[in-house]
């Protein structure tokens, strides 16, 4: 039994009260979300249906989080329509077959990653970029779906070109799918805001209340279904239905792509695979944190790889550990991932015998869900923060969230990814460099621009606060020598290596250089408090062996050699 | 008279001989080099010609180097090359005109860089790129230059193709034409191997004869130039010549670029700037070193932009300083940039009336003439030193080069920044981190691994020595919680930021969580030894706010607290 996850080993009765409620409500919150996440990735809506089954059982048997809710999420959505839409036409098989081969190869990252140990590359998303990724994708999806609020069709494959094509299709608007979807857009924003107050009032106890908020899409999609279905509004209005879902379950299968596929969906796969690993990491471990618990990144991609992989094989597309759902699991008291297994079989069922309920479900109610439910994502709150805290990071973060917007998701991050390498090769490129001298009768060492410290004549003492690398190499250099030439009597230069955490190639021939140009003029470099590693490899070098006598333990020992060796004595600063 | 440069301003006559020396020398070099780069280039040898006189002028009169000597070199005709290949025909009017265009958008970008002080952007270029990029390029450049000296014509866009076609096109060597290029050749690398050597022995001074040396290449040129002229071996044997140079100096003349050829050059322009910029300082700076001279970056911008436009004005194509001229510059007796105005009008003589001699100049000497000056910059001691040095920088190194030369040299430079780049965030985001505890009767503090030091019960005290940002601030609290799990009766965590230059907003977002999940655990955070510049940003964010009285300016400090504020006393290591 030891291949049984731990938590089913585990098992408690006293949880299956929690884990049964918060399995009946995300099915609740799930059915809707599936089929309008799959409308927004153009595909049929049983794909999402089917995405939200075996992956759920696959990562509760090994991911680490014990109440993320796996399936369907919009920015992954998005991401596959952005990825297969130049490939093939939206909803066509080949379209189809795309979606659930880019599960596939995403599945195989999260599975190599995690067998690598390679999680750390998600780290190379820096949180303005993921905040600007995922704001400028709530923008454009929520802008994409419009259309169907409206109900015209609009061609447009980017932001500009989609809000002048709809503002043209205007005159074009259905009246009756306008007030549905108008209608529903409403009462869900309306329900996000005011219901759980409304109900607390009432009476309900505000934990409750705060669930039954989270109903609200399914409320609205059972509503509008019986009005179209009553009135088939469908044949008589043209209002657009999501029409006959196949009934029964997925069939499984494999289908594996070829190398063309492979080279064309490799890097969406990796985009949507580190996104979506960054992604549900962060809200599984800020769920888990609340009970004490913890996440295990290479558990978790272990856990995503084979939801994705298990995805695949039974025809969905990519999915990911969803915010929204995950919380309401939370929430709603789910203590393990039986909570999820719930969930899948409830939906297994539902695929299985109800697909015909949804033959009268508006698009445009799904638009309106979700709509609502991606403004939640733009986050201007940490761009306000990273603006008073950070300039360049907030300036990142904005080039993102409009490099997504105009140029579209994969230009759009790659560019903030790049950006904030620029910034961080920027920043190290300026590093902070003080001159200093001794705090009178102390072994201490300050800045002599901030402090009444004594220098040594002919000793020039320069800290720099940074790891010296290609960036900063020259600048430097730049600073030694503009030093010299606005002191004469400079003999010595002494470098403090206190905050110098690496030495690069680079930095290790520019300081070469420096050793050089400094002993033709007369003049003597000396290191002082190079931390061991530096050390260590510095030591069998050029320069490690030209130095040997003048690389000092501390600034201290540096000072006494210099005035020993002096016959001036320590001049006040 | 102050728009005068300050080296014509303070001119002494004693200079006088050494400059006229110089520039001599330089001359009697930059012929034969400046038509083979151009035959590099792919241009009409003219042009060569034309970028030799102009540019070095309008260097004289802006750059801050007392010897570079700038021109037509190997590395940006080969860019040059490589940037037009795919937009005109070799040698056509198109060609050349996209040639002097591209010269025009460097010009004005070295200019832009230098009047925005945006040199710092070469810091961008490490010292292994650079490198790999060199050594890749002179390989690239030397397999291009094959085919002239078999008299074979062979097309190939990179260089596997390009050798196969030169293995094929083998039966139609022409053997008179590899009689010369071949003995030229051979001729050239003894030269460069034994003739100071020989020279010495025979009496002439060592430096003499080093300069000697360089002259070679003009011998080679004059002699097979008579042979040639003589047997008429262009008629009778096929030998490829330079043919009809247009005789007189270069009309002025500005062509402007369209938005679309701006479109397709900006990106080789500014490879080229960035490059011969780099390269061109380096040189300048070394040789400026030895005689205790400074060469100013944003002058060098200058000097280099107004060089790259004088040559697109007298229709030219992009140059910078030359390693090999400028060397020998030096090394002849030049004192000031008036050795280069010599060059240049004895240039322009040599243009304005002499083009005629080069007819009978077979491209299989010139070509030879490139092979021999691009073997010396195939650089394997930077490469043997980074190995040992620095792995990760020598396989930057390797990989930039092999990029060069599998991929060309725009994608090639391009793999070697994004990897040097990667190299950093990889180095930065392992950063290395010590639980310390206190020398015994010190306020010293030290690794508890290493040293025998003193903990206080229930204090973790953990030091990282690298910035806080993106790349790693997950991996601290992976290494938290690592070490909390491991040990239960931590009641206090301290984090000690001597080495922590920046701490960026991801980093900040990590940390706060951190210690609210800490708090959640009845665990205190605790911080010291925060510099200056990262407190002031700190302290008024959630997470300063919420540290106050947890900020300790000195580990002893936070030390004192612990054990004063713990019922129990130190516990020895």
């Amino acid at each position: 039994m030891t291949w049984l996850p731990a938590w089913l080993r585990a098992y408690r009765p006293s949880w299956l009260a929690g884990d049964l409620t918060a399995g009946l409500i995300v099915t609740v919150m799930l059915i809707p979300q599936s089929l309008a996440y799959a409308l927004l990735a153009g595909l049929p809506p049983e794909v999402g249906l089917y995405a939200s089954i075996l992956p759920i059982v696959a990562y509760a048997l090994l991911g680490s989080s014990m109440t993320l809710a796996v399936g369907p999420v919009a920015v992954a959505s998005l991401m596959t329509a952005s990825a297969l839409q130049p490939l093939a036409a939206a909803g066509s098989a080949e379209y189809v077959t795309l979606a659930v081969q880019l599960s596939l190869i995403s599945g195989v990252m999260l599975l190599a990653f995690g067998a690598l140990r390679l999680g750390f590359l998600a780290y190379f998303l820096s949180h303005p970029v993921i905040g600007g990724f995922i704001t400028g994708s709530a923008v454009l999806i929520a802008v994409g779906q419009l259309k169907y609020i409206f109900g015209v069709k609009v061609a447009g494959s980017d932001v500009l070109e989609t809000l002048t094509g709809l503002v043209k299709a205007l005159p074009q608007t259905q009246p009756v799918t306008l007030t549905i979807g108008g209608a529903s857009l409403l009462f869900l924003l309306l329900a996000r805001r005011y219901l759980a107050q409304v109900l607390t009032r009432l009476g309900v106890p505000a934990k409750a209340a705060d669930l039954m908020t989270k109903l609200a899409p399914m409320v609205a999609v059972i509503a509008s279904t019986a009005v179209v279905a009553m009135f088939k509004l469908n044949e008589t209005a043209g209002v657009s239905v999501v029409g006959n879902i196949p009934q029964g379950l997925p069939q499984l299968n494999l289908s594996l792509p070829g190398m063309s596929t492979l080279g064309q969906l490799w890097l969406p796969a990796l985009l949507i695979t580190l996104i979506g690993f960054v992604e549900s990491v962060s809200v599984a471990q800020s769920l888990a944190l609340k009970r004490q618990q913890r996440i295990q990144p290479n558990r978790e991609l272990l856990g995503l790889g084979a939801a994705n992989v298990a995805s695949a094989l039974s025809g969905g597309y990519p999915v990911t550990g969803g915010f929204a759902r995950s919380v309401v699991n939370f929430a709603a008291g789910a203590h393990t991932p039986l909570a999820g297994v719930i969930s899948a079989a409830l939906m297994a069922l539902v695929i299985a015998t109800l697909t015909g309920l949804f033959y009268y479900l508006p698009h445009a109610v799904l638009a309106a869900t979700i709509i609502v439910a991606v403004t939640s994502l733009i986050d201007l709150q940490t761009l306000k923060e990273a603006w008073h805290y950070d300039r360049a990071d907030a300036l990142s973060l904005v080039a993102t969230a409009l490099g997504v917007v105009a140029l579209g998701v994969e230009v759009g991050i790659l560019t903030g990814v790049v950006l904030s390498l620029g910034v961080l090769v920027w920043r190290s490129s300026h590093p902070h460099m003080a001159v200093v001298g001794r705090v009178p009768d102390t072994e201490h060492f300050r800045n002599v621009a901030r402090h009444a410290v004594q220098t040594v004549p002919g000793l020039l003492a320069l800290r720099v606060d940074e790891s010296l690398f290609f960036a900063n190499a020259t600048v430097l250099e730049d600073r030694v020598e503009a030093l010299l030439s606005q002191d004469a009597t400079v003999r010595r230069v002494l470098l403090i290596c206190s905050a110098v955490n690496q030495i690069d190639t680079t930095a290790l021939g520019v300081l070469t250089q420096l050793e050089r140009s400094l002993a033709a003029r007369g003049i003597e470099f000396m290191l002082a408090e190079v931390k061991g590693p530096v050390m260590d490899r510095l030591r069998p070098t050029e320069l490690g062996q030209r130095m040997q006598q003048r690389v000092f333990l501390s600034v201290h020992e540096a000072f006494e050699y210099a005035s020993q060796t002096n016959s001036a004595a320590l001049r006040p600063g």
